[in-house]
């Protein structure tokens, strides 16, 4: 089974969720530059999602690189990736819209968590159907950032109901961790 | 003609109509956790939309997969199947809006039944140009999950009337059938 | 310069066009199904509006099949095509929202006429390249469909404003011809 | 790795980006012609930002044609640029509801000059990994059109606050300069 599709059908989804968190940023009411300054923070959590979906995005991009075929697991546990994505922008709304309440910022933890999660549910199908030897495998190995990001989104969490700006910054460090794409394929790559 | 467009085309609506189910996902208005109590309802009603328009998208990504080529009519019955997928998002909305009330549950079942109708008319002018000895037609056989489908939303729509969970209860039977990508097509893989 | 991306980016906004219409079915609000009577003058502005996206890109494919090459012009032509086309969800909600006014159904009628003036437009630059003994240009040949359908649509500006019906028959009419995907292409086809 | 899903994720989130402007279009009030008046500056607006993201997607379209490879940066320069893009039809709404205040439009300004400027830095690390005499190279030579843009967006900002017609004619005039694609680009083309 061709994997064209699935990288069609992903780059469509990933491309709307990426576009309609724009929708969030409502034209301001005022005709002041002061109406703009309540727009600082929406627009700061719009460009942390863009840069967390785009982050996806490019790594989708590169695991699918090195991919040659898919199945119907496969299939699923991608369609559960993006499931946890298009969540991203009703979260990140509810932190804008709530001035960074709490739970809000605790949700959008969550739901990044569980991005987070199905990330290597869907790198284990598909080194399942490649194999352990297999360039996938190789590159992906022990998975240590990805199981850094989970710890650190597991401590965000709570913590918001703490301090928000913690979990902010957990957040942030995270993304800053993803932001190069994975090393580990870009230098396998490089070694062929 | 190719099927490379039907294709794309295809997987752009299906995304966009899976993700703009999440678009009535709306921000809570609380700033608590008791904001988000009512999305209870609203949620899972995005989980299973989302899990049927998937199973859509795998079973066309299969039925598609075995094909040589399109005609005319196959455009018509393809883009007439999207059509009652597009009304997905709307009926998911009435749903949960009305908190489930029977009308609105009834009509999300029609949807349902309408799209189920329209698979097999996709099926039916895919096999008339591959012929009756194609592997989609062998693939496709006597349908016999399709019409155990249709029959069952034609029964969850007037049960709807007495108990709404009656009939919530054989949707998601349906889904539970249908969760697994066509066997039929995947068992006629398996042996080429 | 190939024509993999125009097409690419014409399906993505076609796509786009065809099922944010699907917005304009706002949930009903009451929970019996009296709420559901007003939707039906909606609900078929919907269906005409999604067969006439249809038959656009339908006749899109067709064009775009038997064409080679394409250049700036072209690109613009496409786009100039496009843009008319991203103007029949906000005049259908108009016709919806106003129940079929005159001026919403003139206006409706103006989007499609200029979209109806794209169409050939685009063709004559895919002719100017690929010359006027191309396959495409024997395909097209004096496009008396087209012209008719033109002729149609100024009729029916005019006349709406006598009543609506008239223009809303003439609509249909036009929608009948071009139904069936172009002949003259299809026939050209089969000759191959 | 391949420029493929590059494009055709750009070609998604650029045909979202053209589309969702539509949005904006709401339905006018009253039913009567009169009604259309208020839609005529929100249309042009419409139109100008529709004409604006075409030129990019056009342009996009001609500089990815003559590229052979990508890596991470350039995915993210990628990004960079459609993130500006993607804040077209927020500014475009802000112009549009504001009734062309003197800040929107200096911000709209802005944004068009931050993508400007996102421009030659794709096409900057394109060139890195093509080398100084490759083809993308010499089309791009000094970007003599891309640096007067920039200025004439720099100029038009603080001029908005003056008299935002001035502004507006920049703006146009910018568009007006990269209606035509690339000729620097489509003329090496012709020397192949």
């Amino acid at each position: 089974m061709g994997k064209t599709r699935l990288e069609a059908f992903s780059d469509g989804v990933i491309a709307i969720i990426i576009t309609i968190m724009v929708l969030e940023l409502k034209v301001p009411h005022g005709e002041d530059a002061h109406a703009l300054l309540p727009m600082i923070p929406i627009f700061l959590g719009y460009v942390f999602s863009f840069i967390m979906v785009g982050i996806y995005w490019n790594n989708h991009h590169h695991m699918l690189h090195i991919v040659h075929k898919i199945n119907g697991p496969v299939l699923w546990a991608n369609l559960h990736l993006l499931f946890w994505l298009s969540l991203i922008p009703v979260t990140t709304a509810w932190m804008q819209e709530s001035h960074f309440a709490s739970q809000a910022v605790a949700l959008y933890g969550f739901v990044l968590f569980m991005a987070s999660v199905a990330w290597p549910i869907l790198a284990h199908f598909l080194i399942k159907i490649h194999g352990n030897q297999s360039e996938l495998a190789i590159a992906f190995g022990e998975d240590r950032k990805g199981k850094i990001s989970m710890l650190m989104y597991l401590l965000a969490i709570p913590l918001a109901f703490l301090n928000v700006w913690i979990a902010i910054v957990l957040y942030i460090a995270v993304a800053v961790i993803w932001f190069i794409p994975d090393q580990r394929i870009e230098k396998n790559l490089h070694h062929e």
